[in-house]
């Protein structure tokens, strides 16, 4: 269990300050949990104030004990209501800000209602973007925290191999692999900050199951054990000769990696055997032009054009009629982050130290999905590995 | 797995329309992923527009094969953009409203600003507090789900008697019974309202650790397994003579129930013991005045009044100075739903078919926890049991 290190945060707070000068920002309140976790080192019900210059204060309803025991921040107080903020911002120097920032993609309406009285007629735009774009890139701390998710994905997935069998259930193989994750101290919650985004361990399903489209943005939705849920395992049972995707994230000490493999029983029909072979010539391609400067949406370009070149106009990243317009993801604290390896993203650039995962899938409907997922970081001279398992087609 | 029946879907929608015709409302515009599943019986990338009158209209962005499978409404259309929306109205005859509702309480600032654009200078007011008024009273069809939770709830519960051990840890405990639970079907994913509410399958912790207090709204928190979670099991081994809570949550075809049960190995001091058996007294408290009709904000009263008479001031709902305000909480397909059994409830009744689960505990900060929690349904002559499992407390 790791505690986040003060200097972490000191950085943390300075790069965010950096963007807010930039977008003339005063201040920026923050609210959200995956926010708090990385701003802070210590998620708890309160606001981080961070100002465009010093020190930031973190304010906690509850649990405030915790949040000093956790969090590396010089000034954390008490509060017990929004109304509190005026005076304690005044404590510390600081008037309320005439422009600043709010979290407005996920703070609801009500909650935001609330805080922009206390604000009292200060603009108020959405620092999200900000917040985003600090966090995508990450340090070598990070990095290495990632490196231990990607641990637990590789032990997670040699126990597949161990426990799939023929006739077992989709939910079975899942609720194997979900124990197996947490003894190895998966924190089961697993971050994604679209409204309506919910998540589990993943996604684990075999043949048809595994090309059910579902609503969630992802090339591989499932069928999931009831309506309420309509994703993910269901009570199917796996057969010889359908491909049995793994699709896991892995999450550990607040950070995740995801990682999709492969299997089956017996060997798959050769049309889904190519296809699996023709998502690592995609991986390879992402590998070869992957490198910090390089555009996101003219990586997604690339490798949706081989896709197409390949044949897989009508099955990459979804069956007809339900792709997606993605093929990689920023991963982190959560699971949606900067970068979106996507199309129509011509500006934005690859930075080293960022994480990506990279997942290419081909979509048979009826018939079932195969495909890779690999996360990664960005060096200075391309790609590099966190999750490492063989991506070889697993043939049980 | 249930698809929910076309006849409960229109009293549903019938209970909304008739709560809208009070608050004068036009039409409410849901897009929350347990509201669309209570009101559709499909959860999709959608809008469900339920106008004062008529058939309510699912537009589904995502994935509209599988609403029309899983819906039994009439109306389910295609739609891409919010832009749509006019249009698709128009097609049904509806205007676009002059006062409308949506969910306020949960609808993320920047998703609303787009929707506001949409209803063109409509007056738009938060929808949730009617939609959560007509979710807190269950059909005899939901009941009946809630009671194939509640029996796997049961089932879970006698497993954590077949594996506790001495040395083993909270997460090791918590593992084993999330894989039991999954296996008999547990959706994995269970919902909660609040801005920032997480949970995972619920709290399993012993000792201290189940004393500490954290930042959600529980009467216990825990440690967790790292920063980022902040609650529930971590890495503390199981000791004899300390109380083990196993807090969990049974979710099943979309509804929920939570149960806490307290065991040890070996006994508990006199102190935890006596605790305990006060605990189920405030228990038997409230069934003696949980009536239809009954104030949530008497109840409360009553039993904490009775709570301080036995001398629990200090350690009731939370250590001293992390207490909260509320002993039940209602549940279905979220956890935190009406009613509220808490302080300051003086109008709101309890009425017929209402679900909700009560929860005494106390709370010795560095020596541990105790408590019971069972899942009721409000008959005409009182309380009825969902959550059965024996209140013993259980000595290993």
């Amino acid at each position: 269990m790791r505690i986040t290190p003060a200097t972490e945060l000191q950085t943390r707070f300075k790069n965010l300050q950096a963007e807010m000068q930039g977008a003339g920002l005063e201040a920026v309140l923050m609210l959200q949990n995956a926010d708090l976790f990385y701003f802070t080192g210590s998620v708890q019900q309160g606001v981080l104030y961070v100002p465009a210059e010093g020190e930031p204060v973190y304010m906690v309803r509850k649990e405030f004990g915790r949040a000093r025991m956790e969090s590396g921040l010089k000034e954390i107080v008490p509060f017990k209501s929004p109304k509190d903020i005026a005076g304690i911002l005044a404590d510390f120097g600081h008037k309320l800000p005439k422009k600043a920032g709010m979290e407005l993609d996920v703070v609801p309406v009500a909650l935001f209602q609330r805080f922009s009285k206390v604000l009292d007629g200060a603009e108020i735009v959405d620092a999200s973007p900000l917040i985003r774009t600090v966090r995508a890139v990450k340090s070598k701390y990070e990095i290495e925290i990632m490196k231990d998710a990607a641990l637990m994905m590789d032990r997670t997935y040699q126990r597949a191999k161990e426990v799939i069998r023929e006739g077992m259930s989709d939910l079975e193989l899942a609720a194997e692999l979900e124990f197996f994750a947490r003894k190895l101290g998966h924190q089961g919650v697993t971050r994604m900050r679209g409204f309506n985004s919910e998540l589990f361990y993943g996604h684990i399903f075999s043949g048809a199951d595994a090309a059910a489209p579902a609503f969630v943005d992802a090339p591989l939705g499932g069928i999931g054990v009831n309506p309420s849920i309509g994703q993910g395992a269901s009570y199917k049972t796996i057969k010889k000769g359908e491909p049995i995707v793994v699709d896991m994230i892995a999450a550990f000490d607040g950070y995740m990696v995801d990682q999709t493999r492969t299997l089956c029983i017996g060997g798959l029909p050769d049309q889904l055997k190519k296809a699996y072979d023709d998502m690592l010539k995609i991986e390879l391609k992402l590998k070869e032009i992957a490198r910090p400067g390089a555009k996101w949406g003219e990586i997604y370009d690339e490798c949706y054009n081989l896709a197409c070149e390949l044949g897989y106009q009508d099955h990459f990243m979804g069956g007809k009629g339900a792709q997606v317009s993605f093929i990689g993801h920023g991963i982190g604290v959560e699971v949606d982050e900067f970068p979106f390896i996507a199309r129509g993203f011509k500006d934005q650039e690859l930075k080293e130290y960022m994480t990506f995962a990279f997942e290419p899938k081909a979509v048979y409907p009826g018939l079932g999905s195969v495909g890779v997922e690999n996360t990664f970081w960005v060096a200075k001279d391309g790609l590099k590995h966190l999750t490492f398992s063989s991506e070889d087609l697993v043939v049980l």
